[in-house]
């Protein structure tokens, strides 16, 4: 049992619960393996609630910093494994970020943990698996369909539907079967890692511009292979794309003989009005349909799904199998296990509200700060706009000293003249962490003119 | 609740479990959706023993067919998915095998399954992941780590350790950065997914020989980028590859400034003398060792891992992080919990002990059929060598015609003029299923000279 000493400063704005966890994180005196007191204990010896010491410790626990064994108590493991990986891909070092309000986490505090402990347990209960599926399990594909219809509109039969190890993975799959030398197009600015998966197929990206409602469809070029996009809610702009446009951007398909990839991105995640029709239920002849449950639940599953044409869907099906590639059916049966048992829908609507209120909460604290927003009352992230790049990096910088990471439209953008601004998340944190992080970003706001 | 007539042959020689099993399969009164008797019930209206009603459920239960619910009963959830895809990519269709002796399945009959069903419960017990993670979770690279070390003598470091989706993903992951038009070395016979994941990467596959003791060193050609290799049992010719042999193939490899890609193939099951070092502890600079969780566990999982020398393990991970694809956790947590608890260490010993009883069985019954056996005392699988391709289809379709599946050399080869032979598998079946399966398989072989 080691006594961490850990600083608390109750002036510093920054909630003790997070600097708590910080403390605990960069503590020289702590090592793999270490024992931390109890809750109770280090909550005794620091002189603060027991909420606080032990929303540190699932802040930690969240992490993979720390690791919990039932009755015996909670033991140092590691630095989060992601975190030397970040520090490369991403612009910013962030070794003193206490509330990240980046896009793309899920939202932890509205799972429901004890049903996500009953879908573990319904998994497990199930016969282990003998024989190859490179299809997905039908209890799974039979669950998304249910989702699908139920959640998005789309009919589609279990035998069209393919699991897959999440969006970029499928994207990547379907690249792999264009013919050599393809040109596929994508947004931009728009979702990187897609793009980072088209590219390592050696198709050429052409980029695609994209306006307040989402891709700009009658300036795609011509002699296309395939389009990536984000219909539902354009990553990062926030736009939905308008009927007009759907119907245009698959008639335009159909005669180009070009493949749609719609990342139904935030898609289960509209706070207004009903969603427009998938591209996939206007023309499931061209589009393939791409899905996932990392944003809506947890990345810990690493399971999503594609709905394709039936003769694409069968090349995918002949590609996984000469290659032995396939997707994990351990986070397949934990999610068949929370449909079935009526969770994830009961999750989605909590999930919804949760993330409508927040969203609220973020429009508000930068109209405070003198700002304006840009996106759909939808998924789980705005855009600020900002005058130019070097502003944008200026109120980066400035929230980052204050310990809250936003992002920002340069990381989303090929062009160098492309729009500036913040895309900022609120999914990740606490509610409570939230409300101190909003403090800090319109204190950066304030500082610039909109 | 539905009553399937479904007929029992007693005399038939195949197990009264798997004629039922068949009967529910093809019975044409059960659709998706009905309820099966109980195995009590069932037992009862067939004049059957329970032992087999139960038997014949796990099977169709083990193959998705049917689906169990706690407390409710059984359920038919529709034909297994693999089924159409195995009919496409194999030779053979299979509609009417009662027992699989193809190589490549685990061995359910001696995974314990309460040990199980604890790890499922302790990975739901976790919190739900948040970030992005490309290389594993800490507690499952700590396994594997450990695994390593006790099982394979192989010591690495936690950081070393990549987790992937499984052995032919991760020969794919590795070939992907290799240069344009670079030229793969392949065991001929060898492992057919790893060859196509190959050559889906676009490299240029080279079929190197490979003899009773495994690749054949001294002949492989220069001017390759990688060499794929099974030192540890050969697949399918069953060799051991010499210490000669490894440390010629990993200084040749040093010099040529070549990647060797050690699939250690059913590595943990050797059954006579200790295992001879890992190419990856003789040469950790230019070995990547590749192992996986389905053939010893389940494919459930979806979990292997791979360790690869530090600048490629870099950019293994820096293409991960661009291209979007991560192994799945879910898996990850199961095995890392199996660890933990020390069940996999007694999972392995169980599963050595039996796969040995089988294998002995395997050989006695080939004898009595006036053949001889070729492979070394490991693994599950043997090859019985006979006079050419049309003899060993022969024996294939005869087998077939008795219910019973076995594999053929000439799936494995891509030379025309390669050896001949029966590929003999004996995890997948019950120990009783294998006996009355290998009364078939003498059958039929007895019908051909050695």
């Amino acid at each position: 049992m080691t006594e961490p000493p850990v600083l608390l400063d109750r002036r510093s704005g920054v909630p003790l619960a997070v600097q708590l966890a910080d403390g605990l994180r960069s503590s020289p005196v702590l090592r793999v393996g270490d024992r931390l007191p109890s809750t109770r204990q280090l909550a005794s010896t620091l002189g603060v609630s027991r909420t606080v010491t032990a929303a540190a410790y699932d802040q930690l626990l969240a992490e993979g910093w720390l690791e919990g064994r039932r009755g015996v108590g909670s033991f140092v493991v590691g630095t989060p494994p992601a975190a030397p990986v970040d520090r490369r891909s991403r612009p910013d070092p962030t070794p003193s970020v206490a509330v990240d309000l980046r896009p793309g986490a899920p939202c932890l505090e509205v799972l429901d943990r004890a049903a996500w402990r009953r879908a573990w347990r319904a998994a497990g209960d199930e016969p282990p698996d003998v024989g190859w599926d490179p299809i997905g399990t039908p209890a799974f594909r039979t669950a998304v369909v249910e989702h699908l219809l139920r959640h998005r509109g789309l009919p589609a039969d279990p035998d069209d539907v393919l699991g897959t190890s999440g969006t970029s993975a499928g994207v990547a799959e379907v690249a792999r079967l264009l013919p050599p030398g393809s040109r596929v197009g994508v947004e931009d600015p728009g979702y990187g890692r897609a793009v980072g998966a088209l590219l390592a197929t050696g198709v050429t990206v052409v980029p695609l511009r994209v306006d307040h409602d989402g891709l700009v469809v009658d300036e795609v070029p011509a002699g296309l292979a395939a389009v990536y996009c984000t219909p539902a809610h354009q990553f990062p702009l926030g736009g939905r794309l308008p009927a007009a446009r759907r119907v245009a951007l698959v008639e335009w398909a159909r005669a180009e003989g070009t493949l749609v990839l719609e990342d139904d991105y935030d898609g289960e995640l509209r706070y207004d009005v009903a969603p427009l029709p998938l591209l996939a239920s206007l023309a499931p002849d061209v589009v393939v349909h791409l899905g996932t449950t990392s944003k809506v639940l947890s990345p810990t599953l690493g399971v999503g799904w594609l709905v394709a044409p039936r003769p694409l869907r069968d090349r995918l099906v002949e590609a996984r199998t000469a290659t032995g590639t396939r997707p994990a059916r351990a986070g397949q049966r934990v999610l068949a296990a929370l449909a079935g048992h009526g969770d994830l829908s009961r999750h989605l609507r909590r999930l919804r509200r949760e993330l409508a209120a927040r969203r609220d909460l973020v429009r508000g604290a930068v109209a405070d700060a003198g700002h304006r927003t840009v996106g759909d009352a939808a998924g789980a992230h705005l855009v600020v706009p900002l005058a130019d790049r070097a502003t944008e990096e200026r109120v980066r910088a400035d929230a980052l000293a204050g310990g809250v990471a936003v992002d920002g439209l340069a990381r989303h953008t090929t062009a160098a003249g492309g729009p500036a601004g913040l895309v900022v998340g609120w999914a990740a944190p606490t509610r409570a962490e939230l409300v101190d992080a909003l403090a800090v970003l319109t204190g950066a706001l304030r500082g610039v003119r909109p």
